[in-house]
């Protein structure tokens, strides 16, 4: 193809679920193009779709086969589905990263962890500045969110100029990081924008965003009021909210203690790079002891209720000094993300076990959110008045509502789910095919596909519990001892007449090989299958279940 | 002892979660009380905490230990949570169960279906009509709730009157079943109210609840205004959400279609009961098929994204005659339960990805909660002006605010999660004691203890998948046979050299048993033991993850 060189987008993950951003734009014609990748973030697990699994992020094999041609990997913010992937999936990209200060240190914390302390991060100074990577011209609009040093991209090529905001809102007071500067916005406008690139995550949310510094009084009135302890959570990545909480101790005369891995490492990270000056003192372990109740407040990890954080253990009181009662306040700074509200239901029923007072963003203005409202979003478009709105970072719902959003305001709108490949610039706007997409898992240090079948068999294993039986087969055909069986995970005492499941299952394997034809039996995948079908039936009449069968033969000689 | 006789309230389930309500009351004194139950419901399994689990229930051995003492068993309504537990400990209870005819109806499907069609269900009349059971005098007082007949019981003995709200929400024109009663209810306050039990599900929910008439509209315009198919869902239980609904499209000319079982059952004895003569005929599955889209309207199950329901398999396009696009419009005229909003989502994409447009809740008033909000429950405290306030049905916070909302009105209140005994009336209101309490699982068609181990096993199954080995070992303590393995949801591709983690397990499993000494290879525990150690020494090194590992031993005897 002899074609003009275009400027392409596809997500390879972010576009159809909340979480694991993955985006690339691509310059050139054909198989000519060249790539960069905007951030490489992670989702999360659960039990319902994948038990046991560490991380889930967008398989980028369709950029790995083409590794050569990435000039580069841009990271817009420190938030992990947004980069955490980075060090899981180095190995098969190998492109410079770039990123903003912050952000920067935070990724080579990441790909230290991964053993790559010598990979390179750019470290890229905000907007009107630039960085070349390829055909790429790329700069770091600072915007407001959640996590300091949250960037825009502005991404130029000889084919055209887009923006991708990443994850952002519009708060001009967020306490800590860039306020968001509009005057830079509209100087951006003055350049066409062929396309905006939007996070869609708050389409849903009808009123305007409210800013960090709104929620400084009530917070600090709150604290004020306590009469004893009060322990504090929010996201461990938001520092301007650690900020706010802390400040808010510290006015009502609390020493401030910090429990929870991630939250100290997020802390220090922020006053190494100057973003927290006035973050109190944090108290030692020791200082913490010495603190009566009135006069502490404990910031704490945990606000999705994740068992092994600190706020599950101070729940359950297996801290000492930190055992609440009546008189004591726990605040959840933070919004439940959806499905974890029970895990969240259990913490917060701990501690009201206990006496204490539970509050949440219900109760009053203790949380904003870091993503644009939908008013927000208008607002955006209005100010830009891009050639094109492309939804991402959303579920289908939210992909689509944004773009009817952006089509009431007469922008243009096309919904690009993961995989679709869409040209942005240098050309009609359209779909031009279809890439390959799915999901890996990071499942102990094994990184497998999603639809391999490892994590649907270990759900097969929790619904239906398992049955192993071992045979030993003699070259006559005849069992050379008597079949073993183990039972996991299913009820083997039996109320009727004391029988027991094992002792059954034993006894129907027995049979099952002593009823096979003798040409059955020479066959292991026979054998297999007659155990199998038997003990299926077996305990589906005793306990109404179909476990599922891992049936061993082993053949020996015998005299 | 020889104490006056008193009255008792026990939760066994209900307070301290929302679901499996199964409550107690006990008059006389020490072990000479005499028991009726009130409800005895199920809760919903979860992949988080109980993976292949059927159902959960209170256990009820406290009482099934007196079942020669348990003068009836009360149902306050026909949902689930209240009622599905029945046939299942109907083999411990045997006392007769006492409901209203819609309700008792229900109860008698639930018997027949666990094969207890003789079981005696007395069908009651209502208020100011009472039945007598043991020392109890029990009359059924209407109220209003998300599905017909739902009724508060007022409990007399000679100790005292108390009155159990059940579910109940304030609402004068529900529809269908009947309106909430003030006059009734003051009417009843004119004797002594010694204690209210109360519903405490939607204390956190600070606005008076709305009424079932106020969504006739806003659904009516919303079914009017759709230029296609209209599909909307909601609680297959809730009869007067599906007449709504269903006289919404009578009224836009649209034939009504029902789609899953449930549903389809609970109009089915709506209408046998004369609870909603006025709902349309449904559509045939042949008039299904001639009726033209904008002629249509599906009401299926599913509102809460269960995979096997009605919702489901139409979101996915499974059938052809309700393949959805652009135009048409799925209304969820429901409540999303916490913990299902995963589920949905899922369901709600898909049918966001067809074109079609997705309505809930967040859009318009179109669903009201069945339960009374915080405004409603003070009412009813004024209404009855109780001497004593016991919240049920909540989780611990519930509880507790429920409380707090008593008392602030100057009314006394007791917190009693289950298990713990309260004397209500006939003497000083306190805690008297702990009874054992605890869940049931129903797992196929075994009932265990949620703390048995069994779902704990499979939970470890599930995360970290299994490896199970057989060894043959004879009588000199030598291997027999090669040993054989099988992995089940654990990646056996090793990427590095294309070795294989199966093979690799057998031949860690031969290395063991030639190490082990002659003693340890006669003892099978020990050679369990040495394997199992070797193996998940093993699998943490290649993969990451120490597997669930069955040994299976078996012993021949060679020349």
């Amino acid at each position: 193809m002899s074609s003009e060189p275009d400027l392409v987008y596809v997500a390879l993950g972010g576009a159809g679920e909340i979480g694991m951003n993955m985006y690339l734009y691509g310059h050139g014609s054909g198989e000519d193009r060249r790539w960069i990748m905007v951030d490489c973030g992670v989702s999360f697990p659960d039990m319902e779709t994948s038990p046991g699994v560490d991380l889930i992020m967008a398989d980028p094999a369709f950029i790995s086969e083409r590794a050569d041609r990435l000039d580069g990997i841009f990271i817009t913010h420190a938030h992990e589905d947004h980069v955490g992937a980075i060090g899981h999936l180095w190995a098969e990209l190998q492109a410079p990263i770039f990123a903003r200060e912050f952000t920067a240190a935070f990724v080579r914390l990441k790909m230290a962890e991964a053993g790559y302390e010598d990979a390179t991060v750019h470290v890229c100074p905000p907007h009107p500045r630039s960085v070349q990577a390829g055909p790429f011209r790329v700069s770091f609009v600072p915007v407001s969110h959640s996590i300091p040093d949250a960037s825009a991209l502005v991404i130029e090529t000889s084919a055209g100029r887009v923006i991708h905001t990443g994850d952002f809102k519009i708060d001009r007071t967020p306490q800590v990081g860039d306020p968001f500067d509009e005057a830079m916005f509209w100087q951006l406008a003055q350049t066409r924008v062929d396309a905006l690139i939007c996070d869609s995550t708050n389409v849903f949310s009808t009123h305007p965003g409210r800013s960090e510094a709104d929620l400084a009084e009530p917070i600090a009135e709150l604290v004020k009021s306590a009469p004893g302890l009060v322990v504090a959570t929010t996201f461990a990545s938001n520092v301007a909210r650690l900020r706010t909480l802390a400040l808010a101790g510290q006015a009502a005369g609390r020493g401030i203690a910090v429990r929870g891995r991630a939250m100290r490492r997020m802390i220090g990270l922020a006053r190494e790079h100057g973003l927290i000056d006035d973050f109190p003192q944090v108290l030692t372990d020791e200082e913490l002891l010495d603190t009566p109740s009135e006069h502490l407040m404990v910031l704490a990890s945990g606000s999705q209720g994740e068992r092994r954080a600190a706020m599950s253990h101070i729940a359950s009181g297996s801290n000492d000094r930190l055992r609440l009662g009546p008189g004591d306040v726990v605040l959840f700074s933070s919004k439940t993300i959806p499905g974890n509200e029970p895990a969240v239901a259990r913490v917060q029923n701990r501690f009201a076990e206990t006496g204490a007072r539970v509050v949440d963003e219900s109760d009053g203005l203790y949380h904003v959110s870091g993503h644009a409202n939908r008013p927000d979003l208008k607002s955006l478009h209005y100010l830009l008045q891009p050639g094109l709105v492309v939804p991402m970072h959303g579920e289908q719902r939210h992909l689509q509502e944004h773009a009817a959003l952006a089509r009431e305001s007469g922008f243009p709108a096309l919904i690009a789910p993961n995989g679709t490949m869409v040209r942005i610039a240098g050309g009609p706007a359209e779909i031009l095919g279809e890439v390959e997409t799915g999901r890996l898992y990071l499942d102990g240090i094994m990184l497998v596909g999603a639809l391999d079948g490892v994590v649907r068999e270990r759900i097969r294993l929790a619904i239906r519990g398992l049955v192993a039986v071992s045979v030993v087969i003699d070259q006559n055909g005849d069992l050379a001892a008597d079949p073993v069986a183990e039972v996991i995970g299913i009820s083997t005492d039996l109320d009727d007449e004391l029988t027991d499941l094992v002792a059954e299952i034993e006894d129907v394997a027995e049979l099952a090989i002593e009823r096979a034809e003798r040409a059955q039996k020479r066959d292991d995948d026979e054998v297999r299958r007659v155990i199998s079908a038997a003990c299926s039936q077996l305990c589906n009449r005793l306990v109404g279940k179909k476990p599922v069968i891992s049936v061993l033969v082993s053949r020996v000689e015998v005299e």
